[in-house]
C-alpha cells in the first residue's frame, strides 16, 4: 500500500530561540513524506526551482520517497522565512516568496494516479479539488488547510472536506471555520460537514480525533528540548497517514494507535 | 484513612458567557472536599462570617464532610467575583473582599491533628507552614498556590515545598516559580525544589505528574458544555487526593488514577 501527497517542498529560514537555519528543506509535502515513509511507501508531487539543492533530492530519496511527480522548473523555490519566540507558538512570517509555487498546477502522472492513499497537503482548496478529480478513485483522501484559505477561499474549502475521508486542521482553523469557541462543539459541527474522521492538531497540548461515533484525545509527547517546531502538522499528519496505510484498517482502535 | 483540608470557604459571584450566579458556594477548601469526599472521609478547617447560609452547611455535611474545623465569627464571609470570557480561560476578577478570611489564622483543633493525609489548600504560604507545623507528622502532605504569592511571599512558599510530599500548581504559575518556559524543564526544576510528586495543571488541556522516576501526562476529559470553571483545580487536587487516600498506596500506577 502506498500513500501519494501533493503540497508544497520550499525552502525555509527559520529562526528560533535556539539558533538560526537558512533555505533548509521545508514545505508541507516533505514534511508530510519524511513522516510518513517510517511507516509506508510514499510518492510526491510538487515543484521546486532551479536552486534547489541536489542534497535534499538525495534526503528524500533515502527515505524512499517516489520523487516521479516532483518537477523542477525555471525560476526559484517557494521559500519562507519565520521567527518562533521563547514559547515556540505561531511563528511570525518574516517573508513569503511563491515563486514557482505561485503556478502551481498539480499534474498527475498516469503512474502515480493508482495510489489507494491521497493525502492533499495545505495548498489552494481549488487546487486540491482539481488533484482529487485527476486521481483514481482512492481508497481513502485525507486532506489538510491553514486559516488564509478559511478566509479567502472557504466556498471551495467546504465543497473539498464534503469529498475527504479525514480532515486535519488546528484547533484556531476549527474555531474560524465553525465560529465555535468549544472544541467539541467544532469538532462535531465539522463532522457534519463531511469527513469520517476529524483531527483537531492543539500543538504541544495534544490532538482529538473525531469520527461518528466516537473520540479520542491524546497530549502531545513531552520534549524537554524543543528546537523547531516547523512542520509539526504535517510531520504528525505523515505518521497517522503511514500508519493507517500500514495498518490497511480505518477502525477507531486503528485511529487510535494512528493518533499515538 | 481521611483529609484534612485548611484553606478558604467562601461566596462567589460568577458571570460567565452561560449565565451569572450569585453568592453561591465557594474557595478551595468547599471545592476540594466536596470531589475528595467522593472517595475518601474529609475534614475541613476554613472559617466564614455570619452571613454564611446555612443550606450550604447542610451540603457539605449530607457529603459526609467533617465540619468540627469550621468556625463561624462575627462579620462576613469571604466574597469574590468574577467573569469568564467566551474561552473561559483565566477569571477576570470585579471584587474581592477578604472580610472574616483577612485574620484568618488557622487553628487545627486536637480532634483533628491526627489525619494521615493533609491537603493546605492555596491560602499564605506562612499559614500553610504554620498549619504543617501544627498537625502530628501526617502520612502525606499537599498544597497548592498562586501567582500572588509565588511573586510576593516567594521565601516562604519555596520554605513550604521543601517540606510537602506533592504540590499542585499550574502551567504559568510553574514557568513564574522556575523562571523556564519549556513546562518540563520548569516540571522538573520544581521536583528539585523538595516535592516528590509535581502536578502541573494545564486546565482543558489536561495536567502532568512529574516523580523522581517518571512523567505522565493525561488530556482533560472533553466537555462540550462548560458552565462555570471555578474552583476546577482544587476539584482536580481533591480527586487526587481522594483516590489516593483511598488506595493507601504511593506507587506510579497508583498516582497515575489518581490523574485520571
Amino acid at each position: 500500500m502506498s500513500i501519494l501527497v501533493v503540497g508544497s517542498v520550499a525552502l525555509d529560514t527559520v529562526k528560533t530561540p535556539k539558533g538560526k537555519v537558512s533555505r533548509v528543506l521545508g514545505g508541507s509535502a516533505s514534511y508530510f513524506s519524511v513522516s510518513a515513509a517510517n511507516f509506508s511507501k510514499v510518492s510526491l508531487v510538487a515543484v521546486v526551482g532551479e536552486d534547489f539543492d541536489h542534497s535534499y533530492i538525495r534526503l528524500l530519496k533515502r527515505r524512499n520517497i517516489n520523487l516521479n511527480g516532483l518537477k523542477k522548473q525555471e525560476g526559484k523555490t517557494f521559500s519562507w522565512s519565520g521567527e518562533y519566540g521563547e514559547d515556540f507558538g505561531d511563528a511570525n512570517t518574516i517573508a513569503t516568496n511563491l515563486n514557482v509555487f505561485a503556478d502551481f498546477k498539480p499534474f498527475i502522472p498516469e503512474s502515480l494516479k493508482k495510489h489507494p492513499y491521497l493525502f492533499l497537503a495545505n495548498i489552494d482548496p481549488q487546487l486540491q479539488l482539481n488533484v482529487l478529480q485527476q486521481v483514481n478513485q482512492p481508497k481513502i483522501t485525507a486532506c489538510d488547510t491553514m486559516n488564509y484559505w478559511i478566509n479567502t477561499k472557504q466556498k471551495y474549502l467546504v465543497k473539498l472536506i464534503k469529498k475527504v475521508d479525514i480532515f486535519f486542521l488546528n484547533e484556531s482553523e476549527a474555531r474560524l471555520l465553525t465560529q465555535k469557541s468549544n472544541i467539541v462543539s467544532a469538532g462535531k459541527r465539522i463532522l457534519k460537514m463531511g469527513p469520517k474522521v476529524v483531527l483537531i492538531k492543539k500543538g504541544e497540548n495534544g490532538a482529538i480525533l473525531f469520527s461518528q461515533k466516537k473520540t479520542f484525545v491524546a497530549p502531545a509527547f513531552l520534549l524537554e528540548k524543543i528546537v523547531d517546531p516547523t512542520g509539526a502538522g504535517d510531520t504528525f499528519a505523515g505518521g497517522f497517514m503511514g500508519h493507517i496505510c500500514k495498518a490497511k484498517k480505518l477502525d477507531f482502535t486503528c485511529l487510535r494507535n494512528a493518533v499515538l
